[in-house]
């Protein structure tokens, strides 16, 4: 069978996440009924992140085999033509045999996004956290060389029980101001269960005054969830980039 | 009674437009509604612009008179408890007895959102109109200087049965790129019904070679609907901007 590679975009707002779930929607149930209406055969799609219940995507990977007489070039073509329009298969290849989404990638980037002004929002309300009072950008920007490197990141994820243990390593983890918007970024080889989000609802504080940078330095050496802090919400986060 | 102004945000998507109709959902009905629920009186809200169906705003103003007991750095608080989530008040304030949110204006700006990429979207689908093919931005720009200035838009208006005569001031317009938008601004005294939409139909067509800057201006001068070819949705439309 031919193995597929393709990039996928979805708003996460009405699924319940990435990863299959009986009686629920789910992308991954989603594109494997698409490939399944066009194929008919039953066909196992595998994702490079499994974004949680709203988190949004407009760079997921996604990898498959089959051997569907489609042409690689009118897959995404077919997809989107069986697709809801809330997930997009923005292009799709025909890839090595070995690759696969998950394990054949080598880091992960996520932007959360935090509309930061006294005014709510209408038209942001299913992309960005609303945060009405000023932001310090400047103390949230301290915390960033304390998070970018290889750590033991088990303070800032939901379960310790993780299969590869809980060590990741974070190449970028940047802070910036963009008109109203305050938009964190961060690149790591991997991610434990619900750390971005983890890492920015204690950003939150910083930036509102509530800990200091230092603060977060001794949560991560702490290695325990219960230093954390509040999650920030799944609708402010997008899986942006995969790297291989 | 006291006279108000209010800045207003909506996602037009659910909304069959601003304008209060008979059992379908609008902008000015909820507004009324939530006013009535605060106020237990029947107020009359007025919009700077009557947006169609679809269309979206970030700088929609509205007024109303009430001698409500809430005071005024509460108004859009309460507003927004009992307001659903697709409409927020940005901020309200007490204003001048002759201030009418539409016939004091005298400038409407309007944003209209073009995606050109050859890939699809989720994110962004209610927001922007997707288009594959590259558009030729140089082309499009040269329109620019023909729609700037008091002109007759009878050509761009979706019916010339307009009580304010088929003339309008252009003191904006202009197209530009930024990353993978194409973003059309345009600022005037007042739009007829379906001015913008019809225009960037017509703009579409420049960008994708079918029509030259030219047959834009020989549309205008011909004042006759027929002329002008394609509407664009109006899912890619949102009302930025009302000046006073």
């Amino acid at each position: 069978m031919r193995n597929y590679r393709a990039t996928v975009e979805y708003d996460g707002t009405d699924f319940a996440g990435f990863q299959l779930q009986l009686n629920q929607r789910t992308v991954q149930g989603d594109l494997e009924e698409a490939l399944f209406r066009l194929t008919k055969d039953m066909v196992r799609v595998h994702g490079a992140g499994r974004t949680d219940s709203g988190v949004h995507a407009i760079g997921q990977v996604i990898s498959f085999k089959s051997d569907t007489s489609i042409p690689k070039e009118r897959i995404s073509f077919a997809m989107n033509s069986v697709l809801k329009p809330d997930v997009r298969v923005l292009s799709a290849e025909e890839t090595d045999e070995r690759f696969h989404a998950r394990f054949s990638a080598v880091s992960r980037t996520y932007l959360y996004l935090i509309l930061n002004r006294p005014e709510p929002t209408a038209v942001w309300r299913r992309y960005a956290l609303h945060c009405a009072s000023p932001l310090d950008i400047g103390s949230m920007r301290e915390v960033e060389n304390s998070i970018i490197g290889t750590h033991d990141f088990s303070s800032w994820a939901n379960s310790i029980k993780e299969a590869n243990g809980t060590v990741r390593t974070v190449r970028q983890f940047h802070i910036r101001r963009v008109h109203e918007f305050v938009i964190v970024h961060i690149e790591a080889n991997g991610f434990l269960h619900g750390m971005v989000r983890n890492l920015v609802g204690a950003l939150l504080e910083v930036g509102a005054g509530k800990r200091t940078p230092e603060d977060i330095e001794r949560i991560t050496a702490c290695k325990d969830r219960r230093c954390a802090g509040p999650c920030a919400p799944a609708y402010g986060l997008c899986l942006v980039k995969v790297k291989y």
